[in-house]
């Protein structure tokens, strides 16, 4: 793409300064429209070393109310950050719907840095894959992604630097790697050019910005910018095309189908399997730990299926630096604010962590589809989404294990019924478990989709018959051991 | 794309039998509500030989009223289509609003096929580029773009050809291409694959279909059909990203600046310039012929500005054999219920000859943006569309000349009065000429817009000065001679 730029010639002085005065109004009455029609907008500045990153966000922030943005300056990945996937330190930075976020510099800066180390070949292309997934999981849930490149030639970079390295004073802001760049200008050239043809795709396009002229450079940021927010405004609830499944599918059975009677366990076998099982969790806990390996373990299933009793067997079992339980509830405001897998993105463990959820993205699927908190588009559009989440956390080691607690209808009024009578349980039982239960045949289609159309070959469902919850106890603490012993080798 | 396909496991008889019953039921359902949306629709099947493509078709459209559809087969192409840039005949065929065409393989099979005859490199990329721009403008404009990809195993293709080969009534069905791609399956899935992977866009992504079944296979693309056709009918005035200009520009006066005054040329110069310049004229356009070159001249201009004339004097000077002259008015309901350049691409000359449009598609961003006929996003997204269409023009090998034919406010009045008053030429003057000429203002910002936009170096706009039309004459035969010159080298 810089191979075949033609920029546009500069105007006039005058004439820039009369579009900047425009320009700049009109983000600023924008800002409230953005605000009003809950648009969440991604600013990306990627480019050159000393091509004036920094200072053109500094110029347009001007016209936002500091409430609206956030600014995020994204340079080496933390020791923290390492041990997460790739995207984990950029989907944190998403903006909330109706507010802007700008990123000087984020995963183009990362992956060119990457490929100057030695990233090539196959795991290019799916890194590739991985950050055009992340670009349009974030555009098809209605964000505005604008992605600068801001372009300066060789000449121009060793002049700006050296006047950055004469002064004491602005010193610090070019870094060993801008150096470096400027000494490799026509390499590093190849693999931004290269970098910007695989990632230009329609829905998030690149711009290319001529960074010459500061002036110049603002003024085609906030054109772009003003006239990409109008188009988007345009769009309020647009649908995408729900793309075919491209992962390998584990067949899985109907609910209706799985066999519940005689799923059972007698108490004295119990302890015994208990106790042995559990010792042999938490000596996996040790090596996964050493060998960072990533664990999630993920829960959904019937309201009094025995989720909870279920997760407290595996975590007795596991040193308590290193796991932690999630407990999905509805989200809270700034979390609906934003693309629906954020809040389970920003809980990912570390590397060597175990993070176990009681309840999932799969809320989606569920609650969200049967009770109309998201559009049919949106939670059609999920299986594929959460399939990429998962192969995300697959790619970069993640063992992950999904289990579906299964009871009977009966099991359940029971459960509830003894809830209800027991005081000491009651607080485990509310109006709507009893709503949910009315929409059980519902529910019931919903989670055979889900099943069918997210039993990966990489992150597979995993059924846990549960009328008796002993049962599934043992069962849940097997399937743990040997995920994790297929992972430790 | 085929290497990591993950097929779904075949649903039982009895499952495919009901959804195949839910989904034709349903796609008869649509076919009005598509219609009342007046969304087009088309719907391209493509893949191995003998993989059914033209079965599955036969029985897709059982479903739909034969008014609604048409089904296209698009075989090698004719002598006069290889006359023509290569979308030419794929163009044609794209459906109406609230239509469907099928299409019998098209640009993928062509595209593959060439890649076995040696297309490559540069070349391949030039070309996935052009079907990539293909696609997207018809997204872009509404259209959907449903791509199928029949996917059938080498052994199974053996023996549907063996069937089909063994019986006299069938043997037709199997093209010589058909058995070479068997005997060079692999060499052909690898070309397929890439190919696959390389148009595999957000907008108009891939179907593999697993053709091995034939009602599994119906089943696919039923389903498919309806889900996406669901999803677009909610997407009515869906807006898109303002692509940045990717083309060379050449810079532009805008009209205020440029001089008209001693512009002109006295009555012996004139005849004898144009009586030489006629001459060769005529002699290149033998030259154009034998070397093939096509040729496009585009007129636009003020009212009563001259372009008629112009016109003329550029025909008089060719064989009629080798031209033609398109005016355009406002489009036909056939023609205003697709895409706004199917008037111009159905109109393309053959290689070797000349046409001469009088007015274009610029309509677009004069007087359908100044009179509200299409949205704002339209016309602002077609200065890169008409960039784009004239590249593939160019690319093609296509000489382009544009004209824009300018006067002043007042050369026009006096034209007009002159007009009205003369019975003779009364038919030449309107009341639309007049309530177009009350708007000249709002005309001149958008001239000045489209010439800045659309001047690139492969289509540059010629201002001719027309207050004295002669001196505009003389001047656009100069132009078109020189032109034609560098073109025949």
């Amino acid at each position: 793409m810089l191979k075949n730029w033609n920029p546009e010639a500069i105007p006039e002085k005058n004439e820039v300064k009369e579009r900047l005065t425009a320009a700049r109004t009109r983000l600023y009455e924008l800002q409230m429209r953005i605000k009003e029609h809950k648009l969440p907008v991604l600013v990306l500045f990627e480019g050159w070393g000393a091509s004036g990153k920094g200072s053109t966000i500094g110029k347009i922030i001007k016209n936002i109310d500091p409430r609206f943005f956030k600014v995020a300056t994204l340079s080496a990945p933390t020791a923290d950050e390492l041990r997460r996937p790739f995207l984990y330190r950029y989907f944190k930075e998403i903006p909330e719907a109706g507010k802007f976020t700008f990123l000087d510099s984020g995963w183009m800066e990362q992956t060119c840095k990457d490929c100057l180390d030695g990233l090539a070949g196959q795991d290019y292309t799916k890194r590739i894959d991985s950050i055009k997934r992340f670009e349009r999981q974030l555009t098809d849930n209605g964000y505005l992604v604008l992605k600068f490149f801001m372009q300066i030639d060789k000449k121009e970079q060793t002049e700006r630097m050296e006047r950055l390295l004469n002064d004491k004073d602005t010193l610090w802001r070019v870094a060993e790697f801008d150096r470096w760049q400027n000494a490799h200008y026509k390499k590093c050239g190849k693999i931004f050019d290269r970098y910007l043809a695989d990632t230009n795709t329609s829905t998030a396009p690149w711009y290319i910005v001529d960074a010459k002229d500061k002036k110049w450079a603002e003024l085609q940021v906030l054109e772009t910018m003003v006239s990409n927010i109008e188009v988007a405004m345009q769009n309020s609830a647009h649908s995408v095309p729900i793309l075919q499944n491209v992962f390998p599918l584990v067949k899985m059975s109907k609910l209706s189908d799985i066999e519940l009677e005689g799923k059972e366990i007698d108490d004295d076998e119990y302890k015994a399997e208990l106790k042995r099982l559990q010792k042999k969790l938490g000596d996996l806990h040790n090596r996964v730990y050493r060998k960072r390996v990533p664990v999630i373990i993920t829960y959904e299933g019937w309201d009094a299926a025995g989720k909870g009793g279920n997760i407290r067997r595996i975590t007795e079992a596991l040193d308590p630096r290193g796991f932690e339980v999630h407990p999905i509830a509805s989200p809270e405001p700034h979390e609906k604010a934003r693309h629906y897998l954020w809040r389970f993105w920003t809980r990912l463990p570390k590397d060597g962590h175990i993070a176990v959820f009681d309840r999932t993205w799969y809320g989606r699927v569920m609650v969200e589809r049967l009770e109309g908190f998201c559009s049919e588009n949106d939670w059609k559009r999920a299986y594929n989404e959460m399939n990429e989440f998962e192969k995300e956390l697959s790619d970069w080691g993640a063992v992950i294990i999904k289990f579906w607690v299964q009871i009977d209808k009966d099991t359940q009024l029971k459960r509830f019924t003894d809830r209800q009578n027991n005081p000491d349980k009651q607080w485990k039982i509310t109006d709507e478990d009893w709503r949910n239960r009315e929409k059980w045949d519902e529910y019931e289609v919903a989670v055979n989709e889900m099943l069918q159309k997210t039993s990966t070959a990489y992150a597979p469902w995993h059924i846990l018959e549960s009328v008796d919850k002993k049962y599934a106890r043992i069962k849940a603490l097997k399937i743990v051991i040997e995920e994790l012993e297929k992972a430790l080798g």
